[in-house]
């Protein structure tokens, strides 16, 4: 993986990664595909917008359709025909969050599936060793991502846990060879503890690896914590290495996340928004259901020359999302996929062309309240 | 409406229906609308699918979004950006079907709405001035659809009153002028009584009229039954008029018809088989949830030429269908209405080629049982 930063605007980058011969404009927002699926999105659709780099994830794929059916069919991509680039994330976050019963011990993270109860038992090697099954491009360490709140103490244990896995994951990762066709990530933790989350970003930065994530943040953490967590993690990790910021997703969150250095983002709302009947615009978010959509022929985004912008009037996709009909959907995740898109082309000229600040100020206003 | 038979071969007719700028060849099966929407698909696709009329249905249309939205935005063409042509029935089937407490009178029928339990009445006028708000092309009249099996007399009692409200829908269709934009059809009803439905169809063919629809049909009768309902109908409409063959289907059912000589078929069947796992293939129906789709690298369709067959294998449509992924209901509903698109115009070259019947028995081989 190589990646070039072409410009900085204060600490704001506009770079470009490329790895297997796919290439990346950063900053760049991830669309999270969960189990080999943008939902509700054609793939082909995906790649004709633009994008170049999707999520998947590894707990979910190792449970379905699981290693032997993606082994089968020749890794992800292949089974899910999509010809550029994927990140998966660990499965740590999942297998804490979706499991009953997980058991954290040295060796790694004993859970039970969210679908059938069966017993699973992830090691950091093990992780490494499904995601080279899966095929990603940029592989992620597992690691303890400590709920929030958590006390200090629980946050110490996540964190050693955490890079002592990271260690072990990049060394298996190394001996196995999977580094001669894809990247292994940091995962900085720390929580909202700016001790904590220095002393991992530093612990990160000490190791030769294509690049850095920041995990634990967008939980429920105050606005400021979030930032000040960000801002002392980049402050430490190594200028010349892309940094991921995981599960963020939010107009504003980007905004502050990018002025601080980060130059990757992944997120489930501009999808699961867009089932919900809400999307993005030039104008701040529209719910779609409301009342006062119903006789309008403005499409969803007055300044969006997507097709479904092009083609539908509002008070034809309210219909749809008052009647449940999976056109609505369909819709509103390629509107919100294509604004994303387009929200981050813009961003990326305005740290091109130095206003990124103006730019900033601007979008924050329209996305004032979130 | 024009209507041009181009060839024949024993009873079965090639033709083209012109109406409004639109051209429609036949036989033509069209996909069902409900709500305005093809379920499931994006209608510049279906369109540059191939598809010249799609079916919309008056009873739901009228409960949501309702006249008042529809007139506001131009009609259910402007409202759904569909630019060819549009059938709607006439919502008499629902009525009965899907609301409790439907109570016929000479007038009319009185039936609350499946949604909320509000009270509405339709009379054969108001269905046609609904038809004239949604904008259609082809208009239905309000008829009175008797159940499978039903007694003579009800069949009795459901087709003079369905006479009765063919005659008023077509006096207040052209007292209104609405037959200066849109065709009416008749529907020819009878069960499968070979008396009532002989004297139904010699009632149609009374009137001056663009076409003709046989309805009540497909509903649980023998296989006999069908095609002598069918054969006495057709026998008797006059050969210049297209004839409609309402909710008809399967792949056996509409290669009776179109030998018996109907024009134009619609059903559910490609769309809702579609969300529930099941395409038509070149090789009989295919169920993608099976076990044995899990590792297969294959198309939905080996003969198949769509979008989803070109770039996506049965078993990762699979895969999106065991874990409900909505891109799995998107591929199987796409393949379907390609596959009954295509099936349509091999059959349309057989009757031109004159060889019709050989490829009646290559494709009720292909379909047996269904």
């Amino acid at each position: 993986m190589k990646f070039h930063i072409e410009k900085t605007s204060q600490s704001a980058r506009a770079g470009v990664l490329r790895f297997n011969g796919t290439e990346v404009l950063t900053p760049v927002f991830m669309p999270v595909g969960t189990l080999g699926t943008v939902k509700a999105m054609d793939h082909a659709q995906l790649s004709e917008m633009g994008y170049r780099l999707i999520l998947g994830n590894t707990y979910h794929l190792y449970l379905r359709p699981g290693e032997e059916v993606l082994a089968s069919h020749g890794g992800l991509k292949k089974f899910m025909n999509w010809q550029a680039g994927l990140l998966t994330d660990s499965g740590g976050f999942q297998a804490y969050s979706l499991s009953s019963l997980t058991k954290y011990t040295a060796d790694g993270v004993h859970f039970k599936s969210h679908i059938d109860g069966s017993p699973h038992f992830f090691t950091p090697e093990k992780v490494q060793d499904i995601q080279n099954v899966i095929g990603s491009d940029i592989v992620m360490p597992l690691d303890d991502c400590a709920p929030y709140p958590s006390s200090t103490q629980r946050l110490r244990e996540g964190l050693e846990r955490t890079h002592s896995w990271l260690e072990r994951s990049h060394r298996h990762w190394k001996e196995n060879g999977y580094d001669k066709t894809s990247a292994l990530f940091s995962i900085v933790q720390g929580g909202v503890d700016p001790v904590l989350r220095r002393e991992s970003a530093q612990f990160a930065a000490s190791l030769d690896i294509p690049g850095h994530a920041l995990g634990g943040l967008s939980v429920g953490e105050k606005k400021e914590q979030f930032r000040e967590a960000i801002a002392i993690s980049t402050s430490i990790l190594p200028a010349d290495k892309p940094r991921y910021l995981m599960g963020v997703g939010s107009i504003p969150e980007i905004l502050y996340a990018v002025e601080l250095g980060v130059d990757m983002m992944d997120c489930v709302l501009p999808t699961r928004n867009a089932r919900n009947g809400q999307v993005f615009t030039s104008f701040g978010k529209l719910n779609l259901r409301r009342e006062d959509n119903k006789m309008s022929s403005l499409p969803m985004d007055t300044e969006c020359d997507c097709h479904f912008c092009r083609n539908y009037s509002r008070g034809y996709i309210r219909h749809l999302h008052k009647t449940k009909e999976i056109l609505g959907i369909m819709a509103a995740t390629h509107h919100n996929l294509h604004f994303m898109l387009h929200f981050m082309r813009k961003m990326r000229e305005a740290i091109l062309d130095g206003t990124f600040s103006s730019f900033k100020a601007d979008w924050l206003e329209r996305y004032r309240g979130g």
